[in-house]
């Protein structure tokens, strides 16, 4: 067993966490691979030391928020190399670890007691390819208030032409993020599927589709003048122009999640009360 | 080449474009087999009557609203027979075919120039099996104005426990009728999935949920004293008392359709506006 | 001080709990007059018993469920008589006062710590008048899982013509109770206004509307054949013929409640969160 | 009689169309005031030019978009003085006269047969007062994708702590612009209301609230480090920062425009559909 190691490196708890995770999982003597700018910063010898898109390992633990377990993920995932994120502070959906049980959850995952998720990934093409999504690809104006003017196909068939704030696409693990809050269902990561759901739009008799994650899906800026931009999970930015094509297509790799409870459905409804007020 | 015929037979202009069906068929020299009760209607002899269940053909014409097309429909699937429907007056979404341009449409089918759609269906266990639903189940009460408390397991994990008006279980077909009225999103048929959305929720938050169509979907009447109906495509109800579960499964059988366009999205924003005031 | 005293009399609890609030203001020499039904049940003198409808007194007290509270409101606030509603396990919004917390609430009114709050009336015609709704009239058809065929008009503009499976015409103190489970606004009751809200909406971009009480609506019965119910306040039911008008109107007469606090949207977040799973 | 002239200087057809009811006028022997800057453009003599601050008159005729509609009307509502918009290209809600139309309007008003409609303004404070809103005050924040974290208070009493990309506060006239794409309902011109829409809450129970105009609403922002931005009417932008509160309250003064058909819901109608496809 090889365990990466990976962590938030300008955020001083997600080192120190990393760090004790290290000491922990040596003294297993578990054989351990550490992320080179997290290598550094802990001066560890640099034997151990590798670049993040180099490491080869049995699972990686990452350590930070929402942007590095993304970033983690998308250097391993098409190595199918499941990944162990201990989520620091955010209320990201991405991982079911925190701090607190991290120790806990290292022990259980030693002891075999765990399983591997599986969770599709969207491709993104604009002019060349963009990284790929885990849960949403995020069209808008570049202006608050304005709207865009787009046509959506899917399998050259024409489903709608629209004018919205926005537009997004996303995986069925993006169905319970922002796509949620946009209107759109809530989508078992079961079903081959990917979600297009307008933001805001004009139309008001416009609704949420759901497409089979076989087809290819392209959006087009119909209206001269107007840019948009695409962001990729929340992390990643693109200025999209006028008559622009963007097209989504299931990626060949999936994402590997390491987890210890089936329970989509009860993370599901925690979270619609914790969008609550207290 | 066989074609049974089928037609409301209570409806008099149903009876008489399947007269001058067969007549046509007759001319092109189509062998015919008649629904036993169209028939009698007809006077037709009895040699090319057959009961509706037993009738072997390479297609089916059903003329008549939805309940026929449905009853015919549920007949013929476990064969694999495709159906042709046409369509009397109604706004149904089961065929694109009506009075006006039944000829022509019967002349590009016998040329060759048309494609079969498959579309999944629904099985519903309630002690016994109920007939299976191409569009959806709705769950109500049997009194207007009151609420349903219901828990909905899928593959034996909670989903949702909500009181409600009532609940629709929809395939990808019925996502855009009933389904669509009550705040579920559209469904591309290709999408291997069900759709679960509640009527009125009491909860604020409750959301249309999309599950796999290889789960198995269990729906139990929480509250004492409360009894509801299933009503299964419009056409069937069955009572449900208090306690009682509904299993819904993904049936061995498809429906199979002759169609002539592919233009799932165009139909469907067609009936966004015609579902406006005129 | 004149205290009128109401119970639901086929509820134990009720009529023990009106028992014992009528010896606790006995105590402290309150003038009670009690409704005939509840006189005769706990073998008060007739001196004190009359009928609800000829009570008078400068706040009655009822203890019950949302029936009763509804019922006892109906006869009283004619004359401007507040209610001091006391809720028997109902998820009612009509009182804030339980069974636990009953005569602490009866000694803050005897020392004058409330104030009344006054809420508009929906008045309603259909042939005759109907009993007025506090909270709202629902239209819907008797058969479940049928449309309407609805013809809406304010002050003899046409509003909109829809197919739906019901209509709701709200007051805003009912514009959180079941208005708000089919896609209504919250109304602040200070807003002079009522609002109304289609159910299962055929055609998708039905909006709810919100006129101002001064106005006058009617909605027409559109489709030959059809029948429908209205239930007011989920307590009464009148059938409504093809073609038949209901007429909607303010009550000259409001409803005054006893409150203790001002807190409509602190109620509002908690009925929100109230439903849950828990 | 005396009518004010105001059109887009930067737009052609509008300043032709303005010379063009300038000449119309004429004949018909009206007396004209004309806006400086447009009686520059069109060479007009300066007795009768005015600065559309300084201008008085029984009706003022403005020629162009929504921007120049509202900066209009914002100058004269004050004053009382009625606006007779004509609308160019735009699909605008603020007039009903577009330039096919126009002369046949200007017929119909010099004849009387008009009325004036009173639009209710809302008033915004955020450090100093800022300009009055016609339609709406939207918040967002200044990066596309990242949420809000808002407080809104009605009359000191705390209404909704949520998450959400934006919130939209609306005039009834802005019930059927952006706010309906959010969501919002339909509010009635005379409905005396402001209506609070939050734009894809996180919360998923969030509703629209339909306020009291006599009511004080008060936004707070309350996470550090988040900056948002107000539009105005989509036309006026002013930067809040983290803590900041923005008021909202009735304005004393209100809008009036020249009408010549009582149709909010024809509109309304229109404008639904109009949102379609085409």
């Amino acid at each position: 067993m090889r365990i990466g190691m990976v962590a938030k490196v300008d955020l001083e708890e997600a080192v120190e966490l990393a760090s004790k995770i290290i000491n922990f999982l040596e003294e297993k003597e578990v054989e351990i691979v550490i992320d080179q700018s997290l290598a550094l910063k802990l001066n560890k010898s640099q034997d151990r030391a590798v670049k993040l898109k180099d490491m080869e390992a049995d699972v990686v633990v990452a350590v930070g928020g929402d942007g590095t377990i993304l970033r983690t993920q998308s250097y391993i995932s098409p190595k199918k190399i499941p990944l162990f994120g201990i989520n620091m502070g955010t209320v990201g959906f991405l991982t079911e670890i925190d701090s607190e049980n991290a120790f806990e959850a290292l022990e259980e995952f030693l002891a075999g007691n765990y399983f591997v998720e599986k969770r599709t990934q969207l491709r993104v093409w604009h002019n060349n390819e963009l990284p790929s999504a885990l849960n949403e690809v995020v069209l808008m104006t570049r202006k608050p208030a304005k709207m865009l003017h787009i046509q959506i196909e899917v399998d050259d068939e024409i489903v709608e032409e629209l004018r919205a704030d926005g537009l997004i696409i996303a995986t069925p693990s993006g169905s319970t993020a922002y796509s949620m809050s946009a209107g759109g269902p809530i989508v078992d990561p079961r079903v081959g599927a990917f979600i297009i759901v307008p933001i805001c739009p004009f139309k008001l008799g416009a609704r949420p589709t759901v497409v089979a994650n076989e087809s290819q899906i392209r959006v087009k800026l119909l209206k001269e003048g107007k840019k948009a931009i695409a962001v990729i999970d929340g992390q990643f930015e693109e200025e999209i122009n006028y008559m622009d094509e963007i097209i989504f297509q299931k990626s060949e790799y999936c994402a590997y999640f390491v987890r210890f409870t089936k329970n989509f459905y009860r993370k599901v409804r925690e979270k619609l009360i914790q969008g609550g007020i207290n």
